[in-house]
Order: C-alpha cells, then structure tokens, then sequence
C-alpha cells in the first residue's frame, strides 16, 4: 500500500509517498506559485507514483470543508494573490484517479501529531495544534475527527487581552488588526522592531509580550474544549519560548483547572522535521481508503 | 413515559416531571440551601411520582462529568460555601431507583435549544448556550452530543481585549479577575456602578462596555468551532441587549466568516420561561433511558 500526502502552505507545497507503515518513501518540496503552475507540479509528481491508493491534502485557507457546498474542495477568501476561489481538490482530482481527503493544514498537522501521541500513550481523545508562523491558525481532532459545523475552525482570529507595555501595537491582521495572528505572526517582530524574529535576542521583551498572547490562546482552546494536549508548531516557537508560554498559561489559569503536568500539555511538535501535515495525511489516506474498502 | 428534571442552579433548584412529548406535567422550586436538606427536598419530590422512567440532572459546577474519575458525579471545586467535593449524583442515586443522567447547567440548557431548534428547522447540527447571570458559563452541543475531554468547558473564564473606556474595572472573579465571568455576570453592574443591573438605564455606556466583551465571546466560539447558532439565556440578557451584541459582533468579525443572519445566530433562547434546561433535561433523561432499553 502506498498513501500521498499534499501539504499544501503558502509559500511551500511539501509532496510526500509514504508506505503503508506511515513510513516516508519519498518527497518533494516547491515554491507556492500560482495555482496552475502548482497545481501541475503536484500532479506531476504523484503520476510517478502510480500505485498510490489514497491521497490526502492539508491545504492553507481558508477552504471550504463542506462536502454539501457547491465549491466544496476550493480555496475560498484567502489574501493570498489570484488563490481565491480556487478549485483545489476538483483539479487534483480530476488528473489523478485517486481517491483524495482534504482538509486544513493545521488539521492535518494535528492528525500527525495525535495518531503520534496515540501511539505513544493510547488514552488521548483530544488534542489541538497551533502553528505560530507566517500566519496563525489552528486544527483540532476529538475521538479522531475534526471540529467544525459551518466549516473550519479560523483559531488565529480571537481577541485577546493586550500586554500593558503593548497597548500602542495596533496588529498586522489585514481584517482584524490586533487579533491573536496580527499581534503573534512572525511577521509581527518587523512591525514591532524592524528585525526578523530570529535576529531578535530573547531578553527583547517582545518575547514575553508573544507568549502572554499565545497562552491566552491556549487558555481560550482549554477553558472551551478541554482537551488531552495542545502542540505549538510554526517557526516561532521553542523550547525555549514555550518555558516562558507555560509561566503565563501557568499564571492566567491561576489552579483553576487542572491540566496536567504543563510540560506535557503545552509541548512542541512530537514529529519531527515538520513532518506532522504529512504523517497526518498518510493516515488520512490511508482512513479515507480504509472507509471506501468498507463501503 | 415520565421524565424527570433536576436543574439545579448556585441559587435555586428546579424539579420538574414531563411526559413523553415531553410537556410539563409538574414543577417544583426551591432555593439552594446546604446540600443534605437541598437533596432531600429533591428526593421528597421525585418520590411523589414512582413511575419515572428516568431523570436527567443539570447542575452548577464545576462538576465531574468524567464517568471513569473516582468522583464522578460530585461538585467539585466550587466557590460556594459547603458545596465542595459533595457526591449530587451518588446521592440522588441512592434514593431513587432510576437511571440518571447527569451534566452542567448550561449543557442541559444547550440541549433543550438544540432539541426545539432541530424541530422548527432540521439541519442544525451545533449550537453553543451562554448564560449571562450571576455567573457565565456556556454549553455546547455538537451532533447530539456534548464538548469536553478533560472535563466540561468553563467558556465564562476566557480572557478578552478590554473596552478602552472600561481599563480602570479590575473585574470580579475571584480566580482571574477580568475574564468574561468577572466583566460580565451581574454582580459586575453593582461592582461598577454601585446599584443593580435591573435599575441600570440602557444609555449608560456600561451596557456597551458588556455587548463588546458578550460579542467577543460569541465571536470566540465562532471561530473555534463554527457553531449553527449561539443563544444567550439569563438575567442580563434581552432583545434589545442583543442588539448591540450583535452589532459588535459584526464590528469584531469585519466580514471575515459568513454566520448567515446575524438575527438567527445570536438569539435568545427559544424555549419560554427559563425553561431550556428543564426541557434539556427531559429529552437527555428520554435517551438515556433508550439507550439502557437498546443494551
């Protein structure tokens, strides 16, 4: 059995096989260009592989998740240059005979990381995955599914409480200003300081500032869902910072409820490499299969 | 068929009996004193109808709702006196003989909208239930079912970006001060205006101060989980309260997500008389009892 994986970003698409032990057999990486051009890529690719059962895609978004809605499978409102209303699934569908899943790019990373957890202690039910990177979003999966009615959760868009030595930082979110994106987006570090974030030294107290904000998020997915685990993915977070992240969470909870030991709780990705989308699309696949076996 | 319901809040108790189409057929209330006397009030009343086929609890918590904890069934860690780590489920149990079936408050509230929703239009598949009173909390039904791993949500404890004219207010809780508990619960208009929010006149800007934190509140449970409906129940809420919640809400979501009519999404509760968590209540004891028949 072989399964593919399309993890979809905004700047990158990562194209990966992977056998049937979720094991990777190969993959490619290329620029996010204009739908076309990267789309063909990505078929190309997988026409390499032609006795692939399943794929799944974890796209950027916003996308629509709807199975009932006339645009289910496209690329929907997104800021990013001539993507809006896009046919991604419909186009990848129709020039490979696979059967394909499509879901977010958070969702599968959070897959990824949940069947690793599942592996790793069998009682989680619940976990969520943030990426803190370019932009912010977040997946999560309960008893195996994704959450979501009227479509895909959008986590990234929240409000929060503002740090008191922040209060002059009116955000970069194009839509919203100082949401949780436009007040903890790599990006933010430019606005804030004119330096990339990885030239900024961690006594900068803009760091402190990032994790009041990112553990006010992860207060908001605790206090609403309770779940077994929350994984900060995304070029952002540390080690490191995620210790500073803990003290906040710590602090705003105030013993309220008890999650745990924090530094199983609130942890980086398990899956290495940036791997978690893609692992998680191989089990996707490999489920999408499995259900259309048993239909 | 007969079904009973306990709802049973920090200030009063509901008992009531339904029929299978689940009418009224009988009610009681009385305040929450100590919890031995509250409970043999409670159990005096249910032993006046001996042909219960099963009851449903909704309680104020926090509760344990996880059936496999040591304390499942107790009120936990309430801030209310004598109410700690005190058994309601055990205890009601043990007197009466019939199946029971036991969550929070707003859970049982939630349902009973979910289930009169579900009747007047079909495709509802998730609605949230903020209570704003003495206290705030929210329940949650997702396909017929309820959110939470790690115990029940406590959605009343979020943090929220503060009204620029409100920075002074320090906020009530007695865990985290300014969450949307300690901004918004009744007790808030006494805490900052020195009288009662029934005598509070609606120009005073404290009422703008609370549709902006309430509309943040909807719009964090629109984003985490993209709810069919979110409704608003208790002492602080009206029509022409929502208005100006919703109004917010607008201002807040900038056109980000479609939620369809901002008059259908955040309303009052359907169900007349306070009585959302009773018909809950009936309807959950209703399955329960089915669901011991099937197995």
């Amino acid at each position: 059995m072989q399964f593919g994986s399309i993890e979809a970003g905004g700047t990158k698409f990562v194209c990966a096989v992977g056998d049937e032990q979720h094991n990777l057999i190969d993959k490619m990486t290329f620029p996010t260009t204009d739908p076309e051009p990267t789309f063909q890529r990505t078929i190309d690719y997988f026409r390499q592989f032609p006795d692939i059962d399943a794929i799944s895609i974890s796209s950027f978004g916003p996308i629509e998740i709807r199975p009932e809605a006339p645009n289910y499978g496209y690329v929907t409102n997104t800021p990013k240059p001539n993507w809006s209303n896009v046919d991604f699934l419909g186009t990848i569908k129709a020039a490979l005979n696979v059967p394909i899943y499509w879901t977010t790019d958070v969702n599968g990373s959070a897959y990824g990381e949940f069947k690793v957890e599942e592996a790793a202690h069998s009682n989680i039910k619940s976990l969520a995955y943030y990426t803190i990177g370019t932009g912010v979003g977040a997946g999560f999966v309960l008893n195996g599914q994704f959450l979501g009615d009227q479509g895909h959760p959008e986590m990234g868009h929240v409000r929060l409480k503002r740090h008191p030595h922040d209060l002059d930082f009116k955000g970069i979110c194009p839509f919203h200003g100082d949401c949780l994106e436009g007040l903890v987006a790599g990006p933010t570090f430019e606005a804030r300081l004119g330096q990339k974030g990885q030239d900024v030294p961690f006594d900068n107290e803009v760091w402190e500032i990032m994790a009041y904000y990112i553990a006010q998020a992860a207060l908001q997915v605790t206090l609403m869902l309770r779940p077994g685990k929350i994984v900060f993915g995304g070029g952002v977070t540390s080690e490191r910072f995620l210790e500073v992240v803990r003290r906040h969470f710590n602090s705003l909870m105030n013993n309220y409820l008890d999650v745990g030991d924090l530094q199983d709780y609130l942890t980086l990705p398990r899956v290495p490499d940036n791997g978690s989308a893609t692992l998680g699309n191989f089990y996707l696949a490999e489920s999408l299969y499995n259900q259309l076996q048993e239909s």
